[in-house]
């Protein structure tokens, strides 16, 4: 129990998280075998996937670990060298070649997580943590999701929700950070300007301060990015700001949320780096991603707020470019686990998500 | 001459740079201020500006130099106790007041500006740094210029130029760094489309590879950045890249300049962290921006290419809310004047801009 970080020593039980393996022919199961020794310091973790592609993937990273099929997850037993792995299909997968797009990978990726989010809401199991998918693997499959998150949306019944893309800072006692929640994610730049609305933006500022205040422990202190430079200068280049954005703001803080803006998105990132902010809420997905990648980096994870039950993911993608050489960096996959317990155990604390 | 950096030791006779005060009620003469015990170790510098509104700087932050006015400046002395000022303009700026949006200062940073590119054209100077205007002050005196670029056009008659924001690393003995072009600059975000266009990506591509030539020394690695997410995923999200951005970059590559993409955006500035590019062409404001501020803080500087003449600039404003109170960091000045001098090196050893 040493290894356990401090905000453990509350707890009796540590939570019960489901990895999925995402796409077999990506780098999902050896970021699971090279992460392992870590996870299991964090949570009773549970890999959904498949047990024959975790243990090529324990001998290829060299663990000595072993992986023990399970049907129950009521009486799982988990350590260093011993993985529970929940057989999750019933694909045949001993044809997938690492780095290549397959059928059967893709629609094992998607039964991976349909029965990780059947678990979860049966309450068999406090959260998710999902290696990543290939969409060209769903669609080989018949499966044109785009990602997890329409999955999971699809199945959990949630109409509203949020990626918030999460880097941790270097507090150890409590979970400290940055967040940011996109009003716009996977569109043509072109097209984003149909899909910002006063409403739209609240949504985002208020998922992202549930989110963060479960997460922080605290109320967050969120601020909003404009939309055009220097927040349009007095409305010198653009109107999105007094029109949209800010109605918003206003609205979110008569709720009580700790929100200001719109910020020139330049700046804003700045202050949050320097600590003024937690949460930021942006606007289109690359005013994010960019501060975010050089922000964290790769430990960057993604997390979904809004849904009926706890899920976060690796910020990275199948990496079929290095898959199989065992070389793939586990560090978003524990930093995933790790916000990933927080939230089951905050989600124990005070039930509801 | 301790002081000075290596690549110094070559050369005879340090360039004379033109540092021009901006808006007096701004934080303008006290970065000089500050700056100048720094200023002359790095070139020979003459400031236009206004004489009496660097003594009270020099009184704000303790200095002990004096100032000397000076007409001609082909006689000019200069020292770390010693500053000559070339009176830049013949408004009455006593009663202007820092913070304050005052029409003098905004005609008399104008005068400044132009005098120095009037000597810097003649040969009497071999460049301008320049200290922050203030658009209210230009607008107050009736002059309705949006900045400096705008100016420096019109006077030097440019028709092809960019604005390129600048990081340098820690190199000490050559100049090492990251330089940005923008594509679209102060426009709405909805606006940007309309401004892309094969020609004005190629342009950028050139401006920003002759200027990292001369600064860096050797042709630089450039990376064009995508308009749309994932660079739009295979025309997934928007067909600009394939239909303009691409284009734009085999021509470029053709004429022999090492340039690659378009990358998207959010990994794109972090492989330039990672040392992979030393130039991008960014297709809007904040795209750059919210990148180089994160990478450089507060020392990145403008540089304008295409200009026939070698012009920097501090990447700050005028700062009114702490004009006045002698706190202003005077590093970007220095930055922004160490990059000037290298450009004018560049240019005595092969003429020509």
């Amino acid at each position: 129990m040493n290894a356990l970080q401090p905000w453990f020593h509350t707890m009796t039980n540590r939570p019960r998280l489901l990895i999925t393996m995402g796409d077999v022919a990506g780098i999902g199961p050896e970021i699971i075998a090279r992460a392992w020794p870590k996870l299991i310091t964090l949570c009773r973790p549970i890999v959904v996937g498949d047990a024959d592609s975790l243990r090529r993937a324990l001998e290829l990273v060299k663990s000595p670990a072993v992986v023990q099929e399970v049907l129950d997850l009521e009486v799982v037993a988990c350590g260093p060298k011993l993985i529970p792995c929940l057989q999750g299909s019933e694909q045949r997968l001993t044809e997938v070649r690492p780095g290549q797009v397959s059928a059967a990978a893709g629609r094992a990726a998607y039964d991976f997580l349909c029965l990780a989010i059947t678990q979860t809401l049966a309450g068999a199991a406090d959260g998710i943590v999902t290696a990543p998918l290939h969409k060209e693997g769903l669609r080989a499959a018949g499966l044109p999701y785009p990602g997890h998150t329409e999955i999971l949306a699809e199945h959990t019944g949630a109409r509203r929700f949020a990626m918030v893309l999460f880097v941790s800072g270097p507090g150890k006692r409590e979970m400290v950070g940055l967040g940011v929640a996109h009003v716009t994610l996977h569109l043509a730049l072109r097209d984003v300007f149909q899909h910002l609305s006063t409403p739209a933006v609240l949504d985002k500022i208020q998922l992202l301060d549930g989110l963060l205040s479960r997460l922080l422990e605290h109320r967050p202190r969120i601020g909003v990015a404009a939309l055009n430079p220097h927040a349009s200068d007095g409305s010198l280049f653009g109107d999105e700001e007094t029109e949209i954005i800010e109605p918003a703001v206003k609205l979110a803080q008569r709720e009580g949320i700790n929100v200001s803006g719109p910020w020139p998105s330049d700046t804003l990132f700045l202050r949050a780096k320097d600590g003024e902010f937690e949460g930021i809420v942006a606007m289109y997905h690359d005013q994010g991603h960019i501060a975010l990648k050089l922000l964290g980096g790769r430990r960057a994870v993604n997390i979904s707020a809004g849904l009926p039950l706890v899920r976060t993911s690796v910020a990275h993608g199948t990496a079929y470019d290095i898959a199989g050489k065992g070389i793939a960096d586990p560090g978003s996959l524990i930093e995933a686990t790790r916000v990933a317990t927080k939230l089951a155990l905050a989600n124990a604390k005070q039930p509801g998500n």
